[in-house]
């Protein structure tokens, strides 16, 4: 069951036992275990230090930085997961995407994805293409002992919305206009897409990693009907792939604005299903059947509001949480860059005071 | 009932019985009236044209500016409604907010809302600060005959987002942050504004506007609980102003990503709720309890895909809008800047052939 295991370089006790783990697999652990999508980023002052001078992708492809910089929030919130420090373009830039992260924009892909011939730009990823990777999360594994790493890809759709806009889009018209408008050339697209995204997770699995978080950051923009038709079997494909190469390694799925998709998402083949802020998570359960774990969901913009107020919703959130076959608490969406790390810490102090039964 | 009739200079048979005025009171007429949300504005070469060189605040206070703006669309497409051209500030800057509007990045306002003391800068509004506004519908009336205008305000949580965050923002961050740690303020801060918005449609009633959309453009942020505690009664507000002064003037409300909010939306007090495209009608209409007619809801990012699939998502739009009591075609957001004026005219076409018993 526990793949990962027999794969972990680590000598220790492992992460099997950890908190996060359990509650992944439906179980209720002894504390409801909490990290925040983002924790490693903009809001830590250590962060900002050493990445100092870095381009965002130069970073991602440093594995001395990409550990320090995905240890660093587990170091200073004693969170009960890593994430692994990335970028969801890091794999298109692998297999040889001309593309950049522009600070203050995002990113940039140089020529923007619109025919058939493009396709040819996606070749397949294995290890080979991303070494950083495998070395990274070797490293962390020996570091982080029983904390589970949780490894990181964008879903084909997400993806696809980058290399189609080539740039940041409010509405995603180009990507919904190929979408619409030559759904074959989309399909297509999408299962290239969908193989490298499971490649990459599979990379990181090998080298250790005890479960995996696919993105799909912008699936929110889509009514149910065109996600399921259009996009869900390229995100089946990828949870597929996993669940075949690592049937232990926990499959948590996630986007943004995704209330009306929450069942789809859990029937893309996620273990975990990663709820946005604006559904509570007792609803959640009800959408997604009590099939799924749920991960989430306290709205960021909480953080900034007086230390009782965010008392009070860590805990409504908490008692919501309840109604889930195993709560992983998190954020309904990443950690903002201007939160203050302290009022993290509170939230992670508050998680853990909480006793599940309470 | 129809208040606008006695107040109409127009001499013309009016426009009560216009196909939009029977959808949005519950009927069904000859057939399915259409308007676009933002018609009036940068898709149209002509408003390109008068626009060229007139900041845009400024040609909110230009009558006869507003009054081509407004007709421009009616004249190209047919619509069945024209919406009063305005932007969701020009109360706030009427009653002596200082803000303008930049362009590429949207509205900025000199010193953002942060204290008890910066209420006073929200004195009430009359007529008498937006000369221009009923100069402009008074004009407007007068050219459009039949076709009935549309006034327009935003929202009370809408506006209060502008204020507080200053400018453009991802995650309203300040916003939620006054309104989750300073309830008192949060409420007093809206009741000014819903006073605010309540007057500037009353203006535009009294002035001739046959109907009304208040824009809660933001307010897909909010989880429904709190939007039903802390945001709700001050729409309720406006909406109450209006039905007071002017009941037989129909009431439409909206705001992006609201499908968690449909129902509170109508609760709130409107005649017609406005849906997101990700919501297909004939599930808003359950939501809704079938107590309002619904206006939507065609993805604006179909406008960019081959002809016969914007021909194909017409005519399901409008076969799920049967299941609401009073249909009023419209996209599921404004119409985006890019978009093909030909299309438009295609969907006005579409729609118009469609015979509401098909």
């Amino acid at each position: 069951m526990t793949t990962f295991r027999e794969q972990s370089p680590s000598t220790g006790p492992g992460p099997s036992s950890a908190p996060f783990l359990q509650a992944c697999a439906g179980g209720t652990p002894e504390r409801v275990p909490v990290w925040f999508m983002r924790q490693a980023g903009r809001s830590l002052p250590e962060y900002r230090r050493v990445r100092e001078g870095v381009p965002m992708l130069e970073s991602c492809r440093r594995p001395e930085l990409v550990t320090e910089i995905t240890l660093q929030p587990v170091r200073r919130y004693g969170v009960d997961a890593a994430i692994f420090y990335s970028d969801i373009v890091v794999p298109l830039k692998a297999v040889g995407v001309d593309l950049d992260i522009v600070p203050g924009v995002g990113p940039v892909v140089a020529e923007p994805f619109r025919t058939r011939a493009d396709l040819d730009r996606l070749p397949p990823l294995d290890a080979s293409h991303v070494p950083y990777v495998t070395e990274a999360v070797r490293c962390l594994i020996a570091e982080l002992g029983p904390t589970p790493l949780i490894g990181f890809a964008g879903a084909p759709f997400t993806l696809a919305s980058y290399l189609v806009e080539g740039g940041p889009s409010k509405d995603l018209a180009r990507t919904k206009a190929l979408m619409y408008g030559d759904p074959a050339l989309w399909r297509d697209l999408l299962d290239r897409l969908a193989r490298i995204a499971g490649e990459f997770l599979k990379v990181q699995i090998a080298a250790g990693a005890a479960a995996v978080q696919l993105f799909d950051s912008w699936v929110g923009a889509l009514p149910a009907a065109d996600y399921r038709a259009l996009v869900r079997p390229a995100s089946a494909s990828v949870l597929g792939m996993v669940a075949k190469a690592a049937p232990g390694v926990p499959r948590i799925h996630f986007g943004v604005g995704t209330g009306e998709l929450l069942a789809d998402l859990g029937e893309a083949g996620a273990t975990v299903v990663g709820v946005d802020f604006r559904v509570p998570l007792d609803e959640a359960a009800r959408r997604t059947g009590g099939r799924h774990a749920l991960q989430g969901n306290l709205d960021p913009a909480i953080l900034f509001a007086p230390g009782d107020v965010v008392d009070a919703r860590v805990e409504a959130t908490l008692r919501a949480g309840r109604a889930a076959p195993g709560h992983v608490f998190n954020l309904g969406h990443g950690v903002p860059p201007g939160a203050d790390p302290a009022v993290l810490a509170r939230v992670v102090d508050v998680v853990h005071a909480w006793a599940p039964g309470d």
